[in-house]
This record gives C-alpha cells, sequence and structure tokens, in this order.
C-alpha cells in the first residue's frame, strides 16, 4: 500500500500511527524522526518505527507519504525545511489541531511537484509520549480531511488509505469549516475552563474555597490542565474561529448575569434547554 | 444523642442522612416527610427512617431535630408553615446549598422559641432520589455550618453532632463567606457550563460540530445535565455572589480574547498559571 512513510514527530499520536502501520504491514518501511532526546530509541523498542534517521532529509527521502505529527507550533519552521527537500510526487500531510493556517503554510513552502492534505485525527489520551502509543488509538474515531479544491485526487485517495489502516472515521471538510467546529467543541472548552480556573484561583478566599471545590469543579476545570504551548498555538492559529466562538460565549454568560440580577424565574429556560442539549449529545456520544 | 429527628424532604439528601443516624442508633425516632407520591414507603423499605407522617406538624412535632433536607426553593414556605407548629427547643437545620437568603427566611419566620441552624453538606452523586441514598455519603466530606453571632452554643452542638454522626468535617463558615466560596467553586462552574452548551448548541454548524465532540467537550459540559429548577433557586438565592463571580469570569475571557486578536504569544502565561493552579488543587483533592 506504502513503500516508504516518514512519520515526523514520535509522540503519542505519531506513534501510536506508526504501531498501526506496522501492525497492518501496510508499508514497506516506517522511517520516524523527533527531536526529543531518546526517543527515536523509545519508538523503535515499543515497535512504532523501522528506523530512526538523524536528520530530516534522510528520514523523507524517497518517501510516499509524510505524516507531520508534532503540535501545530512546529509547522511552519518543518514546512520551510522540508519544501526543498521532498522527492518530487511525496504527498504530505499533518495531524495539527488546526487547518486554515496549516493549509497555507504549505501553498507558501512546499513546491508544485508535491501535494499537501489536510488531517486531525480526533483521538487522544491524558497521557502522552510514545510510551503511550497504542495501534487502537484512532480506532472508530473520526478522522477530518480538509483537501482544498487544488489537491490532486491521487494524494487524497493516499491519506484516506492511511486513515482507513487506522480503523478512523473519515469526515471531509473544508478548512475553514473543520476550524470553526473545532473552536466549538474544543478550543472554546479550553478557554473556558481555563478562564474558570483563573477566575476560582485568584478570588480572595480561594485557599478555603478550594476546599469546597468537588466533583463538578474538577470536570469543568479539567481542561485547564493541558499544554500551554499546544493550546497557545492551536489559539493562535485559530484566531478568527476561537475569537468568534469567545463573543458568542460571553454573550450568552452576560445574558445569563442579567436574568440572575434582575431574579427573573425564566433563567430556568436556559437551564433546561442547556440539559435537553447535553442529554441530546450525551446519548450520541461513545466514549 | 437524640431523642427524635424530623428529616423533611427524603431524596438522596434526607434519605442518606435517616440511613446514618439509624445505623448509628443516635436517634431514638427518626421521622420522615415527602409530599412525593410513594417516596415515604420506599424511604422506610430501604431502612432511612423509622415513620412516616402524612403531616408536617405530625412529623415535627416533640422533635428535638429538624432537618429540611428539600432544595432551596421549597425553604421559605417550609419555614412559613413551620414557625407556629414547632415545639419551643427545638434545633432546626437545613442541607441548601446557599445560606444568607435562607437564614434571613428563618429569622423572619421562625420564632425565638426555636434555634436555626444552616448547614450544607457537600456531598452528593449524579443520580437522585432515596433508592440511591447511602449512609456513607457525607463520609470525609465537608460538612459546611453557618451559624451567626444570635445562635446559641446548644443549638450548634446539636448539628455538629449530626455531622459527627455522619463522619463529615465540620467547617464553620460565616453565611455571606459560604455563598461566596459556593458561587465560586459550584455556581460558576454550573452557569459555565450551561453557557458552553448553549454557545456550542446553538451555533450554526452544530449538527456537524457535535460528531466532533469528545471527552474534553464531555467533562466540560457535564455541569450542564444538572436539575434546571434546583440551579435556578440556588442562583437566584445567591444572586450577589454569583454576579460578581460573573463579572470576574467574563472579564477574564475577554482578557483572553484580547490576546487572541492581538495574536499575542504572552497569552500562555494564563495557560501556565491556570494549569499550575489545576494541578495543585487536584493534588490535595480526594475523590
Amino acid at each position: 500500500m506504502f513503500s516508504r512513510v516518514a512519520i515526523v514527530g514520535l509522540g503519542l499520536i505519531g506513534g501510536s500511527i506508526g504501531l498501526a502501520l506496522r501492525r497492518s504491514k501496510a508499508a514497506q518501511e516506517v522511517a520516524g524522526y523527533d527531536l526529543g532526546k531518546g526517543v527515536c530509541q523509545q519508538a523503535r523498542r515499543v515497535g512504532a518505527i523501522d528506523a530512526a534517521y538523524e536528520s530530516l532529509e534522510d528520514t523523507v527521502r524517497g518517501a510516499d507519504l509524510v505524516i507531520l505529527a508534532t503540535p501545530v507550533g512546529a509547522i511552519r519552521a518543518l514546512l520551510q525545511t522540508l519544501g526543498p527537500v521532498l522527492t518530487p510526487g511525496t504527498v504530505i500531510t499533518d495531524v495539527a489541531s488546526t487547518k486554515a493556517q496549516v493549509i497555507s503554510w504549505a501553498e507558501e513552502f512546499l513546491p508544485e511537484t508535491v501535494a499537501f492534505v489536510g488531517g486531525h485525527p480526533m483521538a487522544g489520551k491524558e497521557v502522552t509520549g510514545v510510551e503511550a502509543a497504542d495501534a487502537d488509538l484512532f480506532c472508530n474515531r473520526v478522522y477530518c480531511l480538509t483537501p482544498t479544491v487544488r489537491t490532486r485526487s491521487g494524494a487524497i485517495n493516499k491519506v484516506v488509505a492511511l486513515a482507513e489502516v487506522l480503523g478512523a472515521r473519515i469526515r471531509f471538510l473544508e478548512p475553514a469549516e473543520h476550524d470553526g467546529q473545532v473552536a466549538t467543541v474544543s478550543h472554546l472548552p479550553f478557554l473556558a475552563s481555563v478562564a474558570l480556573m483563573e477566575t476560582a484561583g485568584e478570588s480572595a478566599s480561594w485557599r478555603d474555597a478550594s476546599l469546597l471545590a468537588a466533583s463538578g469543579f474538577r470536570d469543568a476545570t479539567r481542561l485547564a490542565a493541558g499544554s500551554p504551548e499546544m493550546y497557545r498555538d492551536i489559539c493562535l492559529t485559530n484566531r478568527d474561529a476561537v475569537s468568534r466562538g469567545l463573543d458568542e460565549y460571553i454573550a450568552t454568560l452576560q445574558e445569563l448575569r442579567r436574568l440572575i440580577v434582575d431574579h427573573d424565574t425564566s433563567i430556568v429556560e436556559h437551564f433546561s434547554v442547556a440539559q435537553q442539549m447535553r442529554l441530546k449529545w450525551q446519548a450520541t456520544y461513545e466514549e
């Protein structure tokens, strides 16, 4: 199916893709590259790659598929470096959480001879690193693909084949459409959680109040424990959709505040609507 | 320890208190009252009460301790009804989530001959109703008590004895102090969760976006599934503290929005601060 797949970035995601590719024998060689100390050795040990390379150029040379499995913050520089060295005909994809910005970088830095197909596998774990890699991580999970009108179908098919090897459910989306949707269901919840933790933690009575915080507080602030650097890059590469989401969120909170100050019992309608939406969503969500 | 304890409201909380009292043989009689069809019979069946009564007056007659274990929305009317019928010397407490408003009702409706001690056991489950009652529900949980300067110490000791029977950890707080702290760690997280669910659910792309929502969204919106009526009463009886909390939350969100729009990488400092606060709190929290 693939002759040579190069995975750049051997964390949880890159490592899990490698494990799944090797288990299914879908590639003649899975090559890996990572800047982290000892990460390549660990990736070899867990069986996520066949071989590790010391240079990016050696890793991607002759690959028919290159997968950028780094955080979005590293992708611009990677594309800039890879542009001149990729073998003509290579298909390149990524796994970053935002797509429009990544695609504009790909259009800026990659030559006409290679094809870029944006991807975003919707899977994760609370743990990170290649030692947590799992060949089934993407099984039955949504895998967003965001080809543009200029993307050749042969290139799309390569990345579709990858998603199928992973057992994922493919969804095609426009890049901006993808970014708007993940802003709503992922980036906005993170910001809501951060602001909640900050508001509570900086309140004058936090030392005492923290002793009263229980499971509701735990759930509502869980996302705030996420990687600051990763979320910085996500928010800054998805500025328009995230700021639009924040505007709507703030307007909703202001409306709730107004009802409370006015002692307006019709606030129960907001709570009922949200409860019904939540129950309906929960019923369709597979853990 | 107690001759007669009357529990008004036999849900999860009232039922669990009854079970614990009966298990420890701390009361000669545990009397119960509930307006719900069949609830008293069910409470007797699970062993939460010794006897059920058809009238509120019969339930509380001669009780040395009356526990109002209803949602806060029912308490004003209950205190109004109970005022003229309570036996002199009775101590009365509640389990409601807000305290200043409840205490002002108690001062308005109860005669000088009975003593009110506000209480708030910080425990709960995702399930409700007396069939989910659990004698260990309050074990090692915080039990807030909010006596005022006018509360007699004999009355406080009665409610302290109750909290000790439950195995709870007692914390004394001023009523307004309690309300400020629970606004921060409980009511504000609920409103943040409701607004998040409403913002997402009312976005134009929700049908598609909902398919991308995963565990982060699940956690951040879990509280929105809570009882609309219960939270309406909580928010409206804790108006000042909740609206102050919302103001601070909205201001924090506006600051995050500004940093994103300005493409200001220093937003990572907010994320780091929130992450450290969250990890620190999590380390002290016992599940």
